[in-house]
């Protein structure tokens, strides 16, 4: 079987979610951490909670939402003008340092993204790092109204590409998305970032690991759903040896 | 509009699953209030995930998943009985204090659970509660393999107590579980319950909330999911009085 398309989620995959914390931090001075960390925790539940529900709403929505939750919860006070610098980080944020060589030395396979995030969202994000220049497509879970893990979103694939499932591997740091992926049909390289928190929490077999180390660590540590992704790497640059092999 | 029944969410809402706390405590010592904060994460989560990813198992499962995760990701080890001793406790959790005296006070109208555990926990909880005397019916999401909020789940309360929504008041202390009912078009009285750590979040305005009380706290905020329950109360007691007014 040969790989035909390479698909990677964009946020905490391609692009590094933690420089968010940064602008909160500067915003909130000994805030920053905790905000990522609760906004983060209350944006993935409200994908997943409207999905049910059957209210999808698209991400710039759901992540300002959760933002707001998460000031409001830690009794902070913002004005429209913070909250809009804080928003506007997400249409900035870093790439990986791997991403962009990796991205190119695949480039004879298609290559896109497929994300919970929103068309504008995503389309000014890879516009702002340049990943136009080497994307096939840009492919937002918006066309179906409905968020991952739902099948709906990875049928998108087949629908924008023309490459079915078994011809697809599909790249994402977040295990429950690698999972989602896997049950849907898709080939799977669930990456495994080797944190600080990752770290740490391996090393110390104690109640030494502070809660918030812990809460950190809990996006990196593989989900227990009854799937399992094909292959387990730890950075963007294994994948075109691991492609090669496939 | 008369209210001709009142049904209850279970965990969180009649019974009291922080005393899951004491048993994790027990068997680890020093661990047993993040293993508790880890692990309702993680069953919230996997509850949402699976019903997304259409691989439903039932909450016993997901219990046991969640749990398996918790205790490996904090580097612990267990045994079978370990792992059962902690288990059961779902099956004896305590009640609220007010729980029986207000089924008691309500039981002119019809009552009843509906709750995302299986019908095997959910039968033996209730026996060993006594609450089986007091209720007309114990609805588990089971038979329609899919958790709440899917509308799915709050479509049995019609089904099993011929009683239509809108005369039918939802009780949940659960935010997501009380936005999901009043999106199906249930009544819905959300129960605010005025905890330590929601107190501490109240009163300090300062980066002085240890992470852990925060996390313990997020449990009891309203959610921003674009609904709000009809009414907001603090504790069962205040039901009777409120469904004698609607």
């Amino acid at each position: 079987m040969t790989i035909k398309a390479v698909v990677f989620d964009a946020y905490g995959t391609l692009y590094d979610i933690q420089s968010v914390a940064a602008v909160t931090e500067e915003t909130f001075p000994g805030y920053g951490d905790i905000i990522t960390q609760v906004w983060r925790i209350k944006q993935l539940e409200y994908t997943w909670l409207r999905s049910l529900m059957r209210r999808y709403e698209d991400f710039s929505v759901i992540t300002k939402d959760s933002l707001a939750y998460t000031i409001r919860v830690l009794g902070l006070k913002h004005d429209a003008a913070t909250f809009e610098r804080i928003m506007d980080k997400y249409l900035h944020l870093d790439l990986y340092p791997d991403a962009l060589a990796t991205l190119e030395r695949l480039k004879d396979r298609k290559l896109a993204i497929l994300s919970n995030g929103s068309s504008g969202m995503l389309n000014a994000l890879v516009k702002n790092s340049g990943l136009d220049r080497v994307l096939d497509a840009v492919i937002s879970v918006d066309a179906q109204a409905i968020f991952k893990p739902a099948p709906q979103a990875y049928m998108l694939i087949e629908q924008r590409l023309g490459v079915p499932p078994a011809e697809v591997m599909f790249v994402s740091s977040n295990p429950w998305d690698a999972c989602g992926a896997k049950a849907f049909g898709l080939n799977v390289a669930w990456i495994e970032r080797v944190t600080p928190e990752a770290m740490a929490l391996a090393c110390v077999k104690s109640d030494a690991v502070p809660p918030l180390t812990m809460f950190k660590a809990l996006r990196t540590q593989m989900d227990e759903l009854g799937v399992e992704p094909d292959h387990r790497i730890h950075g963007l640059s294994e994948l075109p040896n691991l492609i090669a092999r496939s």
